[in-house]
């Protein structure tokens, strides 16, 4: 059997989605660009992709820019929010648990003379909001936050965080990476307060090279990709209409029947924890997203259990996998106080929607089978 | 009949580049960060794809990066090349004729304080190489030129220029924007001088959404994406694992028999000019490029002709789709110095292998039925 259990890294395409795409390989190919009519059709699959996401995020579809990925849109609305907002200030606020998209682009920033303020969250991965009262300036220009966390799953209180931030003072910017939570959570950036806000394709079972920054009307940031000014001169370049149109349909997809969805999806995951924290030294640190699941086998590197699992066919991540593959140990991890022991043992698995309550019982008995044995063979 | 002759816009895939990306959109979905096996095949898409397109260079794996697009590539090139030698000086060197992928990131540059100075071109759109010698300054730190012209063909004399340049000061950069130039030409960077060079996917029958940026070993540059770290730290994000892998198939294909393939585009080429240019007020201005011809139908604005042909079946375009969509004077054809006659009617046909001789003929023969019927209706 084989149990792919690595979704919040990657997930495969929908078979609608990949279908869309052949049609645009094949046939609708032109540039969006062209004013002849291969050129407006292709500009029409782009309309009906904005459509589909703006419909989701319940926003205007003038708030919607595509990008290559969350990546992309995550160092966009950070760098392009602190460049346009920095007559006003070089302060900004981040978390201490966000993606290498964020924490990597707020390194850059520093190094270019801003000044970052890295606000702690506590055990289960919430971020200190009495903390971040305290960290607000009347320089500070520019607040992102993770929606939900990509290897233990927290959802952070966005809500609350936005009023924090807006009460404090209205015109700071406020950006949610919500690259976790789109597809999986019902939320709309307007009552979550967010300026800005990053969803990527292919964690909803949508292209890779996808992704968006929703840009709330009036908010004022620089693109950093310069050219020929499409996407509303927000991001240049030749739109990637096969990967645009799949990320549309994957949006619109992922919320049909969602609620049934994602109780399957979440019924995976609390019948996988059940399980596995019956066994010896197996430790629970999932957050609340019905997704993923971050589990800790004490005793055993997480490399050696990864490949262990995969020799039968499961597929899972050692912290995340969204950094160029170096193991390390994980930030987010030692954030929430995991001790060592904890830290080198622990790995992720995360749900999607094809996945089978077999497949869960399946990788339970091969952890099952897997555990005694490393436990009696490996000694530190 | 059909006649897609905007190939120097957008192609079509190549078939074999098509059912690569739906395998790696059905079977071989995993992130390539991810440390299991799945991760692992996907890993080897994109050692392949390098392997291709650094063959196809004659260049070193490590010198390439893949990017979201042609667009992207530019932008690192020149923001990232401007922002790791700033200490050395802010002058930068481009010329009139470039794409807006280029020339909108310097207007980008400049407002962050560099200088940027403009070299002209001549009648037939090459450097003066004279001005540019002029030009160079002890605080240059780059220089930017454009292989092959998008909008009439013109090839630059870039090894000259790279050795003017690295003449002058050794130390600056010198990147090339090959993106019409990559798949037509054979060359390598090495013989150029380049210390970067930019291509792009789509314009090689590759997938849209992709592009390479090669950056010669030892030479700084910034990043302008931050993140988990892929592609040597040089540009984080998941990486676009179909797109790559559909690049680097169509770089091996479009080089497959290249010199008949580049005989027959160019036969397409000078067909078409030779007989359109026998009718009356019909010009060309095209450059020595294989696959672009630039032709100005006197008396009759472009868009006017372009949506004529259109209704017949003939895709061409008004100076560059690259430009996201408005109509405007193109700044090439005023800097080889179009009249004004010439600068409102002026369309580019761009042959790629999947154009036949019928086509030429066909496109003719609605010229020729169009431009009397437009000549008695039209009057300005």
């Amino acid at each position: 059997m084989e149990a792919y259990f690595d979704n919040a890294a990657t997930t495969a395409v929908f078979p609608e989605v990949k279908d869309i795409m052949i049609k645009l390989m094949d046939e609708d190919y032109g540039n969006p660009s062209s004013l002849h009519m291969k050129g407006v059709e292709a500009e029409r699959y782009i309309k009906t992709a904005t459509t589909q996401i703006a419909k989701e995020l319940k926003c205007q579809e003038k708030e919607i820019v595509f990008t290559s990925g969350g990546t992309e849109a995550n160092n966009m609305a950070i760098i392009g929010g602190a460049m346009a907002h920095r007559r006003a200030g070089k302060h900004i606020i981040t978390s201490e648990i966000e993606h290498a998209s964020v924490s990597a682009t707020m390194d850059f920033l520093a190094k270019e003379g801003y000044e970052i303020s890295v606000v702690g969250v506590d055990s289960v991965g919430k971020l200190k909001l009495d903390e971040l009262k305290a960290t607000l300036r009347p320089d500070t220009i520019l607040v992102s936050v993770m929606y939900v966390n990509n290897e233990i799953g927290a959802i952070q209180p966005v809500e609350e965080i936005g009023k924090i931030i807006k009460d404090y003072n209205s015109s700071i910017l406020y950006h949610i990476d919500a690259v976790q939570a789109f597809g999986k959570l019902r939320f709309t950036p307007k009552k979550l307060g967010a300026d800005l806000l990053s969803i990527s394709g292919h964690k909803i079972h949508g292209p890779k090279g996808s992704g968006v920054l929703y840009i709330k009307e009036k908010t004022l940031i620089r693109p950093i990709i310069y050219g020929g000014g499409q996407q509303k001169a927000m991001r240049s370049g030749t739109e990637n209409v096969p990967a645009i149109a799949g990320m549309g349909l994957a949006a619109e997809l992922m919320y049909k029947n969602h609620d049934a969805k994602m109780e399957h999806i979440r019924g995976l995951k609390e019948a996988f924890i059940d399980k596995v924290t019956t066994l010896e030294n197996v430790f629970d640190n999932s957050g609340e997203a019905p997704h993923i699941a971050s589990v800790s086998f004490v005793g055993i590197r997480s490399e050696v259990m990864l490949h262990a699992l995969e020799e039968r066919g499961v597929y899972v991540s050692s912290g995340s996998a969204c950094s160029s593959n170096k193991p390390h140990v994980s930030n987010v991890l030692k954030a929430i106080g995991l001790d060592n022991t904890k830290l080198e043992s622990t790995l992720r698995f995360s749900f999607s929607e094809f996945n089978t309550m077999e497949q869960v019982e399946y990788a339970v008995q091969v952890i099952e089978e897997i555990l005694p044995v490393f436990r009696r063979y490996i000694r530190k």
